[in-house]
């Protein structure tokens, strides 16, 4: 387990060589959002491409430092590009990030969800339900069945998916990332709540999605853990600050996006988390 | 034929339950608007999902309220998900809304769209033109062929749709809403002419997508009519608002969406609509 | 060559006429950016509509003024419809703008791009690396590899894509528009230099291929030369008065709108261009 210094200079310094080195993190993502995700990649410094195909997806993850997979919207295509990618990002040992967005919808989502375990995503991203439910696909401990997952909203509280969280963490040896009024970060050695945000994140669509994408982006540059931290510690700042600014949705994804545009290293280091002992 | 107080009693109501229940209205919409479909039907209150394939248009249409069905930007996957998400929703009983975007364009929409008749959507949405060219392919009175529609765009004006609307309702059951300078919502019994709104909204592509996406989840909770109506009343609140913010599109869209969050049961009740003798 | 007074009044003419006739031009582009494609169609006085099938690009291409090609996020359907559309565009002699956006990236696209080669787009519109790759591509003087291309960003200077969009030119016999920090714009007999915009167009996803379908509007109106030219001046209009409103993306994107809409015919007309000695 790093201390808060520690976890502090990581975070900054991944903040800042993304904003230097304008890293390129491919995505497979789902239509709903894909203008918001590559949005947000780019306002941390990032670079977007999305692909649907097999072979686009492959070229991606070869050609950037980390890559980007959301559940979200499947079509046929997706069946083979989503393993495709995932296999060669496990066999190249390249950091990927996966969002089980909709786990639980149609047997397509649950057979490459499954299939998807044996490579070992970096960082897995979703709400308490969606978290709980790939555990339980998983077979491992602390999972339930993805009848907790309405559409695509939660109906679990982020507390709850602590135990789905560590052992898919154990199982990945990477990070997992849990959104909800508090979100909680998680390595097998360290797990912190992160504080910040705003109620209106649940009112604009894709900011799940979204802060997938940027912890791709941050995974080009840091840790698994560091990365899903980065981007969770500066949602919660932008989100806050956004939230300072407007009552309303509309305006508060401009100001969203703003403000994860103007947040510095420094602010992404310094956003409040706290341990929580396991 | 209901009066206007009871009409307006329903509206909040409709409007009321949205905002307390979150309900889910699931969506097969096209790639060019389903953001803002979303974002317009998560500020209103409800909850979105947006999905291509059959398997999972059929898992949405039995775990939510109500459903979307919007025509654009047609994949082949389309030819299988949406008959079958219409069949279910029609055989349960459930409520559905259709938007006929860009009828005319190829076989495929053709052959569905006709398919469609069978299934009764408990809402249609569209243009004039749109209305007409679906009450002519369907050879119901009123309708006209497809050549007046211009891409998806109409070149009649919202009264010439009267009749068509009203054969369309007939047929169904349920609701027709023409959207225009002047909105008209109808039902077999009663037809109102809906005020409001802004120039600018034919300046932002998916207000009319939109507005189905928003009736999909007030139709969760209220008959066809009143939902469709709520969805025509709040955008007419929400573009006048808007339009008195702002004279560029950027930012109307940006204060539409703003205000349909902020848009109350009441400011929705009270929109001005009249009784049009039928 | 034409002088700058006559290219001016011709600017002018093109985006009145836009203004005043709401020109269709058809569409099939990326999922990242279609909606925002739409938007600047519309906010330059354009309609838009976006298809995926090989037959309603047919239709669009037969009923719009003009059509837009844009290479991102392929998917197997476009195989059959993007040819299909570029060569009845091109036999029908009527403007078409490709943007051979990801030009490398998989098989299909090389495949594609190759075969559009015959059909002599009116207008190129792409990054300087995409330029270069695509006249290496088609086996042009001043052409390279793709491998200058890191996804979808360019690693190349506007300048060394001078000798490329000459002989891409000369191949169509159309107009090359290169975007960078000064953008390029090149028909046979003239080369400007356009000068304006925002660096922080770069950190919004979709400033170029939205440009690319707003040149496609133009080209309802106006030669290849001056659709592009026209297309390229209002971005660079648009661009820098958005830029002195905000100093952060979301809003960027937003005012950039706002300004493209009300960018009258002689601030087109009127934005800074030099003439290239060739």
């Amino acid at each position: 387990m790093i201390d808060r210094a520690e976890i502090q200079k990581q975070l900054a310094q991944a903040a800042e060589a993304v904003r230097k080195t304008n890293p390129l993190a491919g995505s497979i993502t789902n239509a709903a959002t894909m203008n918001f995700v590559a949005n947000a990649q780019l306002a941390v410094g990032g670079s977007a491409a999305m692909v649907y195909l097999a072979e686009e997806a492959e070229f991606l993850a070869h050609a950037g430092g980390a890559f980007y997979v959301n559940m979200g919207t499947l079509l046929p295509v997706h069946e083979e590009s989503i393993p495709r990618a995932a296999h060669i990002l496990s066999d190249a040992g390249k950091p990927w990030v996966l969002d089980p967005v909709g786990i639980g919808i149609g047997s397509l989502r649950t057979t490459v969800l499954r299939e998807l375990k044996a490579c070992k995503p970096s960082i897995i991203r979703g709400n308490a339900s969606e978290i709980i439910a790939l555990a339980g696909l998983w077979n491992l401990e602390g999972g339930g069945d993805s009848s907790r997952v309405r559409g695509v909203d939660s109906t679990d509280a982020v507390s709850e998916a602590l135990e789905a969280a560590l052992s898919l963490a154990t199982w990945t040896g990477g990070a997992v990332a849990v959104s909800g009024e508090v979100d909680l970060v998680a390595c097998t050695s360290t797990v912190v709540l992160s504080r910040g945000g705003s109620t209106l994140m649940e009112k604009i669509t894709g900011s799940g999605c979204s802060l997938g994408g940027v912890a791709a982006v941050y995974a080009t540059s840091a840790s698994p853990f560091i990365a899903a931290l980065a981007a969770t510690n500066a949602y919660n700042v932008a989100g806050r600050r956004a939230g300072q600014r407007t009552i309303s949705p509309g305006s508060f994804q401009v100001a969203f996006l703003d403000e994860l545009y103007t947040a510095t290293p420094s602010d992404i280091a310094n956003n409040s988390f706290d341990f929580l002992e396991a």
